[in-house]
């Protein structure tokens, strides 16, 4: 008898934003936890490296993998950390470098939260 | 013979903001002119009042309509302009008030940006 265990098809814990927009007014501690994520996507370089890292192969990048959007290396470490902190993006050291990655679950919430339900 | 056109069914006009971010990397214009809609956002009270707006009543409210938010009326009139400077909000001025209504253009286009294709 296998002791494998059914993995779950969907992701279920897709809780890191907020309700969807339209659906009823945000609370207070909804709101201030919703705008840190999107006051770190509303810098142009922030909003670049994102899109970078979510397109990057497998959904993760290096900073070696990061090219040009105009800083220096630096400023890039300091916006992935913005990001980071902002619960966007999770890292990771492997060896010599730090990898980024969007979470899945971010993605499909930011989502959610501007699904039109009705 | 009917002169009646058909209306289309879905909105074909879905692009004020980004294509998506997993997609692949913005460019320096698209990050542009996208982190101006985040930034709006990223601010707990403009959320709370574009929430308050997406999710009244046939999806539009005048400053009369807005409650609760914890500043005052003229601070409201401020952000809700900022959210129109953003491309968030339209308004149309009836009597004495002024509507404001988030387009549906603008919900599909965010929930879009971060629609995972892969």
């Amino acid at each position: 008898m296998s002791k494998a265990k059914a993995l779950p098809l969907i992701e279920t814990d897709v809780q890191p934003c907020c309700p969807p927009l339209n659906e009823r007014p945000l609370t207070a501690d909804e709101a201030e936890q919703a705008a840190v994520m999107f006051k770190a996507l509303g810098d142009p370089v922030r909003l670049r490296l994102f899109s970078q890292i979510a397109s990057h192969t497998d959904g993760e990048a290096c900073v070696c993998d990061i090219s040009d959007v105009g800083v220096s290396q630096p400023t890039v470490s300091h916006h992935l950390k913005k990001l980071r902190e902002a619960g966007l993006l999770t890292s990771e050291r492997r060896g010599t470098w730090v990898y980024y990655r969007v979470a899945p679950s971010v993605m499909a919430s930011l989502a959610q939260s501007f699904s039109a339900s009705r």
